[in-house]
């Protein structure tokens, strides 16, 4: 099988070549400079720092050229051009090296974290390998054609990782191409008509104009959102059969063929990545917004508990969860929209309330700003007094641990899609802790120094100035907001989990003949 | 010419026709139930409001049928089948002409706003109408072996709005066409060396292959920035080689065509892109910075202003511009990822810092994140003391308003790509304001009431309760925390603009022949 390792060992070293050329022509620029200034002192683990680039990958292969003292033995630098160029070409292999190693552990990495990745890849070549089969197979080759490329065409194409994705492509795919095989032959024979002097005028007109009112169309966010591949197959479709139309005189093989085999490839998609470990972009998005609450609410939780317990066990990446909250909006987006395509599957039916989990997104998403407003108020340099801390640490960690869990609760009513018996009483909670915290800031005056001048005095007195109260009150202040905006995804959780059930009950009427 | 225009209201009442069907029958059932009840009362207004559904553009049609009170004229509710479908069909259109109607003006807007998107769609028709002619001459035509089809469908796929993206495809598709053309050949060859029995499974095997392994690239972080349309094109073009391989026989013959079709259509993509009213990614990239920080700096002095100043002629429009910082995430990222394809345009050359607007957007953004949580202590319903906000006000003002022209000068001094003369006494000026701040902040205990049960003595005494003076505080610390970040943000616009100026000088540097 080595005629076939080694091309994909070329793949992958020439993929990244144009990057590495780049970059080791930039080693060498520095690297020739340092000759040339007869210093001859090549540093290694600056370009290795520059290479790894932020990515902490960088282990191994270090290629080191010692610096002499001037007294030991003097390396004369190399003057001539074959040394040079031996130089360069050497440079040249060894950042090739590091590059393809890092490249490839980073791979290696990935695919071992999500397999599911690799499965989605084993399905393309699967896919491809049974279009293939048309091809191979005499009788069904001469039933398309000759053009089974079309076929292969599709399969590449319209293959994504996700069942919503591949559907969203296939549909749009097949009526596009249908849509404008039907009205090029139209326009083909209005052309016909019009005299061989205008054909060409009427087919490039009418390219023109609707290739332009196409292009158009896609940039309007209704139809992007739904259209946006198929007006752009709807374009080539129509260029290709309006111009074969003038030179191929069997205009209605060609719209035949192409539909066809475009409809074998769209159908083997489908069932590939149907019955394959199917990979549903609702689940996906059901999961993210489960898995992004959860995280949610055990940096919020951490944060607060970092901050009155000081207590260094917190897991940095528990506290940063947030951070993913605030980055996952895209995703969320595209996840709902090829939801959409997706028949039922699981527990979501097929008009399951999609675009309910973008509310919960933008409900999260508002709870994370606030999370990165106290993040940097624990940060600050300003520090607050102890006394004041432990006197708001029970009911500040009271909110916190109390909102975190009716995120939690949330989380989990997402998960099984259905009301929360507790989570009325969780909020009631949430806001009995409120009430404790607010008279726990009430009654914080009695520990203030109303002297501006004082700031020495706390250990006599035991009273502490205004400035130390400040990061402990904007603390409790943000903590506030974030339990006002908690009740708001309380809500966007609750209409979720409505309007969900209602699908259900429409659904089940359906399938349920009425009697009268 | 009206056999034109009727294919393009025909595209566009398809085009729409699918989600205009489903909202079609949800108008129609709930009119049908109606009608059942024997109500006969139909809520235009009320599918109105649905249809609009928070766009805002609903004006024109509306279809009404008269309630009539029961004593004058009573209208017997249709029972005939015949009657019922005309209804439908009446409600039908009606919806659908709606909605025909409110896409073409949010059409018409979207145009209107940003004539540059018109001018793509005549560029892609353009492009379009151009490679026709290939077609439509026929010295040309035979040149390429009458697999004109490639050119036309790689100006489809290829042209996009900016400079930078379709370089980006234009390159990716010919390198991978190229590349893997040479690596079909080299299988073919292998296969036909195997045996006839063998052959299908060599050429299956390798498509399995190389599939698999490009489709796993594609998930590479690094390499789906680069090559990820290469990697499919890839694919695509190994497959179609290959398999022909097996059946035409003139390998070579197919390869060559595919590739010199593939090179007409990109460069005519590539002259009329470069040449016709170019929209470059990287000028992009560099206006939204500057556009993004100008709208930051505007809400930041007005959120502030509003508050104390109680002026309501803000515009609120303006005050909700950081919203546009924190949801630019996405396009910033794919227009720096394009802008590294395009050549010298402008003031940017070659390889101008694009990476570094990331971080410039990172930081506006997390100072955007405090704008938020500043804007919810604001709308907060806990309303602060008159006197206590007056004390803070001219100290708040005076902050928010040197720190909004600190990012103003940011904005001017990327706009202009050199280091700001004046940020630095701005920044200055900044932290004497910070400084004001503080020690506002710290005699603001004198006008506090010790005695937590004291609220209603407030007249009486002059002091404030220690709860209503938590919004302002909190107002205070969050602007201390955003000028922090700002400090962040001038730390990032001046490494862009050290960069940017180092790059200059390597260019110049390198236009100019050095003499010995």
């Amino acid at each position: 099988m080595s005629f076939i390792y080694s091309p994909i060992v070329i793949l992958i070293l020439i993929t990244k070549a144009s990057s590495s050329y780049l970059h080791a022509f930039a080693v060498l620029a520095s690297y020739t400079q340092h000759i040339n200034n007869n210093h001859f002192c090549y540093k290694p683990n600056l370009v290795k720092k520059k290479m790894a680039s932020g990515k902490e990958l960088c282990e191994g292969v270090e290629w080191r050229i010692r610096v002499v003292d001037g007294s030991s033995e003097v390396l004369v630098p190399p003057t001539g051009l074959a040394r040079k160029v031996w130089l360069r070409t050497k440079g040249l292999i060894s950042g090739l090296r590091m590059k393809v190693r890092m490249f490839l552990k980073q791979a290696w990495d990935m695919g071992a974290n999500d397999p599911r990745k690799v499965i989605h890849c084993i399905k393309v070549g699967l896919a491809l390998t049974i279009v293939s089969l048309v091809y191979f197979m005499r009788p069904l080759y001469d039933g398309v054609g000759g053009n089974a490329m079309w076929a292969i065409m599709t399969v590449v194409v319209v293959f994504e990782p996700t069942v919503g994705a591949t559907l969203y492509k296939c549909l749009n795919r097949v009526c596009a191409t249908c849509l404008a095989g039907f009205l090029a032959v139209g326009v083909h024979w209005i052309a016909s008509q019009s005299g061989d002097r205008f054909e060409p005028f009427v087919v490039g007109a009418s390219i023109f104009i609707l290739a332009s009112i196409a292009t158009f169309s896609r940039f309007i966010p209704s139809v992007k959102s739904m259209f946006d591949y198929g007006a752009m197959i709807f374009i080539l479709t129509f260029s290709i059969v309006a111009i074969s139309g003038y030179r191929v005189d069997k205009l209605f093989d060609l719209a035949h063929q192409r539909i066809s085999t475009i409809i074998i490839g769209t159908s083997l998609c489908i069932l590939v990545i149907m019955l394959v470990c199917p990979i549903w972009s609702g689940q996906e998005l059901h999961s993210l917004t489960v898995r992004n609450m959860d995280k949610l609410s055990d940096s919020l939780d951490g944060c607060v508990r970092l901050y009155f317990t000081n207590s260094n066990g917190e897991d940095d990446q528990k506290l940063q969860g947030y951070k993913c909250v605030l980055s996952s909006k895209a995703s969320e987006e595209s996840m709902a929209n090829f939801a959409r395509w997706e028949p039922s599957h699981g527990r979501f039916n097929f008009r399951h309330p999609w675009k309910q989990y973008l509310k919960i997104g933008a409900s999260m998403r508002s709870c994370a700003y606030c999370i990165e407003a106290l993040n940097s108020c624990i940060n600050s340099e300003n520090q607050a007094a102890e006394s004041i801390k432990k006197h708001l640490s029970t009911s500040c960690l009271k909110v916190s641990s109390s909102s975190s869990s009716a995120i939690k609760e949330l989380a989990e009513s997402v998960k099984k899609m259905n009301k929360s018996p507790t989570i009325d009483l969780l909020v009631e909670e949430m806001n009995s802790a409120l009430e404790e915290l607010h008279n726990d800031l009430k009654s914080l005056s009695h520990l203030l120094n109303p002297s501006t001048t004082a700031e020495n005095q706390i250990s006599a007195t035991g009273l502490v100035p205004f400035m130390e109260i400040i990061p402990v009150v904007t603390l409790a202040s943000i903590l506030i907001e974030i339990s006002v905006r908690i009740e708001a995804l309380v809500g966007s959780v609750e209409e979720l989990v409505k309007e969900s059930e209602m699908k259900d009950k429409i659904v089940a009427k359906e399938e349920k003949p009425e009697e009268p």
